[in-house]
């Protein structure tokens, strides 16, 4: 196996550690020596992949952005073709909430990099580089909706974009058994409905 | 001055100096003994007040919590009387979002007690019964404008109570400057016009 291609599994493999190490005990044990115990690897071998706490945080939240996109992509491959902006904005709203497992340790990362964020300002710009890309590419299937005239020529399209992006404040009231599941996917098709103008 | 008063002071400005290492520095620096230099005493000092951080962290939060109650009521105190329903949902809103310093503490707060509550079950149970408060009084206030024609009576008050709660999904948008103030008000007050029916 080349080299190069080695050295990314094991990042990535050390990434999956640290995820494991947050979803499963919290953002307080992200820490050097506790994400190589988890991995399996001394922490030499970790310094030699990640050569600071900041690097490592940087490729994992990089990587957990990556492994979205390709759930989110799973699910557009999953619909009929094409599909209706309605159904790829509604997958990607479940990927980004915890309704699965991977998707919640995801949304578990991206909660404790945000609070991590407001004192790192490395770290801010590239959360909100991700959260900035995350935010177009809706609001470009929200300005095709309404240019094809599935969503009613009235609408704002970056009000409407930040109010499904605002549809994640659902993530802490799943987590914490607040609202169930199916009460968050009626929301966020009562939400969607209202928007496409299929609703009651 | 009584000597019940006192304790109950002094502990709000350990609260307080628990806030601002959390706003100004992050949650890792959360400890007692950071919280002790904070509040300008003695580690042993503090611990006459909390016998553990998790007693620390539990009245902190009950102490946010009524902070925010205080400045929703400071809110509905200012509106015209009796206040419009639609404007109660907003006054409790905003004080819900970081648009302003004290609800930006308590908002940093509550999402760092989130995270931390996901591997802490007592704290999980007493975040998860303020949030079953908080969207109680928000049912309440979507069934009475359902019940006074102030909302369409199609309109589901469990849906539509988990759609306002959602919108805190807006503060990480707000904290990472992904949206600004005025673009979050903007959304506010556009999912209120839709679900009061006095939008476009």
């Amino acid at each position: 196996m080349p080299k190069q291609v080695d050295h990314r599994e094991r990042r990535e493999c050390i990434a999956h550690a640290l995820w494991t190490l947050v979803d499963e005990q919290g953002w307080a044990r992200a820490t050097m020596r506790e994400v190589a115990r988890e991995a399996g690897v001394s922490l030499g071998q970790l310094q030699h992949y990640f050569s600071s706490r900041a690097e490592m945080l940087n490729f994992a939240i990089e990587f957990a952005g990556e492994q979205t996109s390709r759930r989110v992509a799973r699910g557009l491959a999953a619909l009929d073709q094409p599909p209706h902006s309605r159904e790829v904005l509604r997958v990607v709203l479940i990927e980004l909430l915890p309704l699965r497992p991977d998707a919640r340790v995801t949304s578990r990362m991206n909660a404790a990099y945000v609070l991590e964020a407001l004192h790192d300002s490395a770290l801010h710009r590239q959360v909100a580089a991700g959260l900035r890309d995350g935010r177009a590419m809706v609001e470009r299937l929200v300005r095709q909706a309404i240019n094809e005239g599935q969503i009613p020529p009235g609408r704002d399209p970056m009000i409407e974009t930040d109010l499904i992006l605002a549809l994640t404040g659902l993530a802490p009231l799943l987590e914490l058994d607040v609202v169930s599941p199916s009460a968050a996917l009626a929301a966020i098709d009562q939400h969607l409905d209202q928007l496409f103008c299929t609703g009651s």
